[in-house]
């Protein structure tokens, strides 16, 4: 078939452009959303599947319908979850699954709408556990004001699964005007987080019982749809983009901003939230809060001049009490995250490498 | 708080009516498509996600955006693919997951327009591997003349995956005037099969090695949006509803016809096309070709005076050659699959019970 071949082609051309995996087996750095996540995309996915909508496989993509410009655009995403373990503090695989996809199509501008669910369920999985992830779902999408509206069901024999593995997919409608993205980012701007970052990170890696060590933290896991549009409502037009720091946390958010952008980000140790039991955990742990996931927090870069208004806004809303400016963008040094550290001194916030803290969503 | 206590409340209520799954754990007939498989998702998910557009966590779901009436409808779906092995003759995992969608799309009504595309990749999986699997994706996608969107990447350490799984989800616009749909069903319509049955099932049977058993056969993967359009535009306003025979086959969709319409479908045994290597292999398996899967043929219901036609119309597409008029629907009696055997006998055809084929797909 001519079609074929020529997509063949065009992939065979592609990838021999693109950066490589080196590596000849996919690794757990490979599914840590850091360097060697973005390698393996470009390499693998970006090359085969490209086209106009396709957005790195990150966040949503905007689709089009052919349906006329009067009518407002629709996004898509999806993310599996594969948490482990399913159960912990302040949630479960279910609302995870939920609130993770309602926040990608939140911060990608759109309204959440509808969801679908799939489930890779292993053998001998416990089915009064599956009922009580349903019903968390189930209470994570009347939250968000979200349907569920259409799923699947698969399973895998034992040993070749861990539980239950969910992916969700979701669709949001773009009913404001504003334009979003990195490639709205200017220097001047104002670099904001909606909360104090890593509890997800590190309430998942203590709940698996590996470490000697417990801490009064819960996961932050929550729908941002509603702290989203009350930003975007006090500061209209004033907002250029906005993130959710998921895997790769805070870091990993920030870097795409600066190589998107092409400017720098100057981060403030100082000012960027993080509870004490969470910098306790991850100085033992031997990692940086900035590389921990959040899944209820996200980083918005806001116009100077919007700044103030954009902090009092999310921090009148329940959900971001603690919401802080944390730093600001620059002309250099392009592309990169620079962390002025609470000594005086400055260093460089790279892409996260290697995977610190498997299966955390 | 009040909404969740409501939402819980209210799957308490739904539950206590709904069929109940009496297994305490999964079981790998939860996930083969039949009897086990509805009774999870009646009991564990429509209970908990129940709203509007859930149809049964089956095919598409109708979207409700709210854009007004004169804007086509979206229908939405997904489905997670764990076939084992990823690779067999005639296709392998990629383009069975773009296919999958595609059809869901299609014989629901839609265009199909764009997916989605989840990954879970077991620690160690060949690069190589994913890189052919990507490639056969985007093939098949160009195929459909679809567009993959959006995605992502989860690894999972060694043992707790198989290689790799793909969950696509889909939407596509209805934009079409006539409803299908089993409720359109009524005594007299004619059924009709686009091809032979099995193949993809049996394929996939014989490519574990398990048996001592070889056969000139090719999984029927394909994309079945165009010989769907070429029997709509053929005779239109005839068709009442089309499903394309995956997981649990041609006899769990004549099921869900009889059931879903309130009448019987009367199959005749001769008509059914059935290649002599698939009906071979069956018989040594001891399993019925009425329920094995396929991955590019579909069931469809034609109103009586349409039904020469829509034959015609499947027999000149390229995928179409061996389609058959396999039954039709009659009042009596209601809710059954009844089989008119090549030796002048009648039996049931039940609902597919257990799992004789598990992650064919």
């Amino acid at each position: 078939m001519t079609t074929e071949q020529q997509v063949l082609d065009r992939i065979e051309r592609a990838r021999k452009r693109a950066p490589k995996v080196r590596e000849e087996r996919v690794t757990l750095a490979h599914g840590a959303g850091g360097k060697a996540s973005q390698t393996l995309i470009d390499d693998v996915f970006v090359t085969a599947f490209r086209n106009p909508a396709l957005d790195a496989l990150g966040d949503g993509a905007v689709l089009d319908l052919g349906l006329g410009t009067g009518v407002p655009r629709l996004v898509m995403t999806t993310d599996s979850y594969v948490v482990s373990p399913v159960f912990f503090p302040g949630g479960d695989i279910g609302d995870l699954a939920v609130n993770g996809t309602v926040n990608d199509l939140a911060v990608s501008g759109a309204r959440p709408m509808h969801l679908s669910a799939a489930f890779i369920l292993e053998e001998g999985f416990p089915i009064g556990d599956l009922r009580r992830i349903a019903a968390s779902m189930a209470a994570a999408a009347a939250r968000a004001g979200v349907a569920i509206v259409t799923g699947d069901t698969k399973v895998v024999q034992r040993g070749k699964g861990d539980g239950c593995y969910i992916t969700t997919a979701g669709v949001g409608l773009l009913d404001r005007p504003e334009a979003l993205g990195v490639a709205e980012v200017r220097p001047g701007d104002a670099v904001l987080v909606s909360g104090p970052i890593g509890d997800h990170g590190v309430t998942v890696m203590l709940a698996r019982g590996d470490l000697d060590l417990a801490a009064d933290l819960e996961s932050d896991t929550a729908p941002l749809h509603s702290i989203v549009a009350a930003l975007r409502d006090a500061v209209p037009g004033a907002v250029r983009m906005m993130r959710d720091a998921t895997r790769g946390g805070v870091a990993t958010v920030l870097n795409e901003i600066a190589r998107g952008a092409g400017a720098a980000v100057i981060l403030d140790e100082a000012a960027v939230p993080v509870r004490p039991a969470v910098s306790g955990a991850c100085e033992l742990l031997g990692i940086d809060p900035l590389y921990v996931a959040c899944e209820g927090r996200f980083v918005a870069v806001v116009a100077e001049d919007g700044a103030a208004e954009a902090l009092a806004a999310l921090r009148a809303h329940p959900q971001g009490a603690d919401a802080a400016v944390v730093g600001r963008v620059a002309d250099d040094p392009p592309g990169l995250v620079l962390l002025k550290t609470a000594f005086g001194g400055t260093r460089i916030v790279d892409v996260l490498v290697g995977d610190p803290l498997p299966r955390i969503c």
